[in-house]
């Protein structure tokens, strides 16, 4: 037997009531094996920064690194200034935990109606770099308030951090079928980030002859989402083109709701940390409307990460049944009954 | 009489190809008026680099300062490096004219198919800021080549740079009627450039009290423009984010072939720029099958910037009606058809 101790971060908004049906899929994907969760609930993000002023405290920080793995719901509400929990806490977690493999698949899940008119099949997954890039924190700004002011922000990119992503992302790459990688990047303009990105991506292809390489700077590839998604497989790109690829792949396969994410530290010297592509919605908070697939599906990559594939397989599955019957259900149930829906079929 | 003293950079692959046919535009939607056009050729691009290593001299800058505007097809081919005619030709253009203003449409034509399922009325115009920003080529590397390398970019904002722009971004929303401005940056996670922008857009908002503003982050707006791209009226963004969000906006809005798109120095210190958003696309060069459409409907923005309305909202409803029976046609027509077509159109 098995205990996995799992550090749970439900959050602010909606965060807590899309965790809660994580966990029950959590539950039902691992009732009969011998495999069971230990969950220690961290009070982190708005509330507790409203109470304390705290965003991350050490003590948390090392209390998590304790742990498997990572849950977390969502982080912030309008009354935090912007910038203070998505620095000081989501970041400085992925930061601090060397989640540098941010995966973010973009999956068209057959039922799943597409803003597209022809999405085609959609079945690609994004390997964003997760803790370099316009992400370190290195900006400034002088006379600050005034017409003289100056800010700067630096995107700092390293061979180290540059070529460990790209290994992972063509070590994925190279296990799928259609083995294909695109680098995206716009080296034309970030000409010294841009190059380093490249030449890492040549060099590390050496490694992987098998995988076919291809290059799209990225305003061209937001047009090939819309245009052509299924010629993605796997994309690797830096932490701001991820952010904002990333969010346009969740539009086009059927919104965030459904969007997925796994912070990965793939040498696991630290938890990893799973969380779904959307934030904490305080406008629909509080009424059971959010969505909870994209929080199931991460649970998926949580087991899937944790070498617990059947379990990870039939949580996906779920989610699959559940989406292809979602369009003739003729209503829209509320967040805990489509987490009840989904642990009935993980379980069955 | 006016005689308008245009400087032409036709450029490389289909540059050349639908300059001409801009040009023919041009001379349609004069004809008849008192106003004339003389044209300067200038051989700059990729042709220009590979005979004599040279990207835009001095005197090549100071003979294009002479002029009233300019015509851009487009730059580059894939036998030069990366970057160096960008940097060295296209954005030295953007940055020694100062052109602040880069001004890119986002409309859905009558006829026109977009790849949404269902775009709704799409009429928005992106103002990308053009001279700050990753753009401004404030980065270095170290230890090139090397496992300890560093390579930075830095994104430069000035209070200067980031008012004038949000002023004229307001300017053109109080002008529309729906007089919405929507502000899309990261502040969240590039703070310091962030709040400089949030802190200028607010200033200036004292100054057009019926203008209404929101914001979006980056990665939102991607979102939204795929899901409901009727809700924008202006966007004002930073340069990078603009260069991204404008090609998924030709996308939505029938492709690159249709976009146009104006490099304004509103100060009129310098001459303001107009090209398709497309660029010298090799692949399909030399063939007669680039779309002219994005070049005439920027020529139909030089006029409009020019002062010549009247022969402006000729160019643009010769295009409306074009690409409203595009569809019927039957048949594809080559560039010089188009063009052809367009011409009669706004002479008739
Ligand atoms: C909240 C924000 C800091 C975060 C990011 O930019 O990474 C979010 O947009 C995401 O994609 O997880
Ligand atoms: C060619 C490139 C430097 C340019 C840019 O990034 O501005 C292009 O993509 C554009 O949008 O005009």
């Amino acid at each position: 037997t098995r205990t996995i101790e799992l550090a749970v971060i439900a959050g602010d908004g909606i965060g807590t009531e899309v965790v809660e049906q994580g966990l029950l899929a959590l539950d039902a994907a691992l009732s009969g094996t011998d495999v069971s969760v230990r969950t220690t609930d961290f009070d982190l993000g708005a509330r507790r920064w409203h109470a304390t002023g705290e965003t991350l405290t050490d003590t948390d920080l090392e209390a998590i690194r304790g742990h498997e793995a990572i849950l977390l719901g969502a982080i912030g509400d309008p009354q935090v200034p912007s910038g203070v929990l998505e620095r000081g806490l989501l970041l400085k977690l992925r930061f601090a935990l060397d989640h540098y493999v941010n995966l973010r698949p973009g999956r068209l899940y057959p039922g799943v109606t597409s803003p597209l008119a022809n999405p085609g099949e959609v079945d690609f997954v994004v390997v964003r770099e997760g803790t370099e890039g316009p992400y370190v924190g290195n900006g400034g700004a002088i006379r600050v308030g005034t017409p003289a002011e100056v800010a700067n922000e630096v995107s700092v990119n390293t061979a180290f951090g540059v070529e460990r992503v790209v290994r992972d992302a063509f070590a994925r790459a190279a296990s799928r079928p259609r083995k294909k990688l695109t680098l995206v990047h716009k080296h034309n303009v970030l000409v010294h980030a841009g190059h380093l990105w490249r030449r890492t991506v040549d060099a590390v292809n050496a490694e992987f002859p098998d995988v076919t390489v291809d290059y799209l700077h990225v305003d061209a590839a937001t047009i090939f989402l819309v245009t052509n998604p299924s010629r993605f497989d796997v994309i690797v790109t830096d932490n701001l083109f991820g952010d904002i690829l990333t969010d346009l792949a969740a539009a086009i396969t059927g919104g965030i709701g459904l969007a997925a994410s796994a912070n990965i530290n793939p040498d696991r010297t630290a938890p990893s940390m799973f969380e779904p592509v959307h934030g904490s919605a305080p406008d629909i908070a509080g009424q059971g409307k959010a969505d909870p697939t994209a929080t199931v599906l991460s649970v998926a990559m949580l087991l899937d990460h944790l070498g617990l594939t059947d379990a990870a397989a039939s949580v996906e599955r779920a989610v699959a049944a559940d989406l292809a019957e979602r369009g003739s259900l003729g209503r829209v149930r509320s967040t805990a009954e489509v987490g009840k829906d989904l642990a009935a079929r993980i379980s069955g």
